[in-house]
């Protein structure tokens, strides 16, 4: 299996501050862009997990700023699953210039699982057995590259 | 009794856009800090309504655009309850530079109350007398300005 | 010529609020995006506008709420070009559901245009008579629809 | 010297997401929003910066979140500048609680300086040799306390 893991976003005016480049933050945006995109294309719909009850917070986030994006940019951010236990999500992106291939930032977030009501851990090998194979799969095709 | 409806907002960098001001979008954010904030000053806390189950989604904003604000200006923004019975809202707003006077916009919002659940609309007088007579008060006392 | 005036957008999971649903003010990002992206897809590039030394200030926005986009939805916004003469500029806009054509929102926009260094308005017809003619032109072919 | 150090952010609406929280985003715009205030607070204005030409763009930041706050909370975030030779700056930040100092998020941020014009990095200590000094006291503050 190819893991499709190129997500485009379009450079927004709004996203851009008074230096004339994408402000810092919105990339962090643009993490969870792809970060969701590429799950629903492989197989693991958030949506749908937040449905039956499961929020997927933020534990950790790193960006790392090498060029700056501006408006009419379009940029493509690579996702990759880098490590997925049932408890415990990490990724890793790579946003560049459509055009140019020239590598805006790079980055890495954590996630953990927990219960929508009791906001306590989840462990999703047991919760969503069905996600949670999907996920491993993911990690599999993604170790395969 | 004597409203307070003075609200003081201080301009973050990131709401600043390309043209080095205030992005257009943000003043309506600054309408909802200064509606709650108003809010909450005069008796009816919203955070409070919203955990016993009832949204006040917008039904309507406008907003005209009279001066821009920049990174380091201090706001006011004063709000007014303009309309109240139980099912609908509405504010005006004015909002202008602290030092000068100048002002940035003036826009209104019209709201309406629905359940958390059902997301159908609910009469206040029913559903929370208490908030329902301090709201009341609070358009009296407007009108008496 | 047939305008193509229908952009698409999903909603992001940071768009959301705490009703679960689209924050009210990220409608109003998407009258923008939608905006810039009608006018180049009609000839008139804000990018290029701005790099010779032209802003377009939004001087009045509205926007009517009728229903809630939620995460993962996809969203058509319809933008129309509904007066234009040079100094102001006009805009209505609906957006709806992709899956279902249920009405999100209806609204408008008002601009006006300025130079970048004095912020004094500016005169398209004289200031850049190509873009002037080309947007002209968006407005004659909105009107014959 | 006693370094003010202590910025209070109240939570928006705006700024939570469809889990009733802040979403992740936003604690990086606080950590710009203490940062400036921080810098400003000990005689370096930022703004005043700007004005002079040189954007202190960022090129890396990290977030580590603990806890998550809520529509209505008061958080406070505490700033300390690291690291200041001129060319390169670093920041640390922990968040908490107002009423029960319990940690939202740790993190840190690093920037350098650039020319509005050129984009090119610059040394403050030739630069602005009156910031360059006033910065250093403040580094030199932070590491006595």
């Amino acid at each position: 299996m190819e893991l499709n893991n190129k997500y485009i976003h379009k450079v927004q005016y709004y996203e851009t501050d008074r230096m004339a480049i994408v402000h810092h933050s919105n990339y962090i945006r643009w993490f969870e862009e792809a970060r969701l995109d590429y799950m629903k294309n492989n197989g693991v719909d958030y949506a749908s997990i937040e449905n039956k009850g499961v929020f997927m917070p933020v534990i950790n986030v790193n960006c790392e700023y090498k060029y700056s994006a501006k408006f009419g940019d379009w940029a493509v951010i690579e996702t990759n699953l880098t490590k997925y236990n049932g408890i415990v999500m990490e990724f890793s992106y790579v946003a560049y210039l459509q055009d140019t291939d020239v590598v805006l930032v790079r980055g890495n977030s954590k996630h953990c699982f927990i219960d929508e009501n009791t906001r306590k851990p989840v462990n999703m090998k047991k919760r969503m057995p069905e996600e949670h194979e999907a996920t491993l799969r993911v990690l599999e095709n993604t170790n395969n590259i």
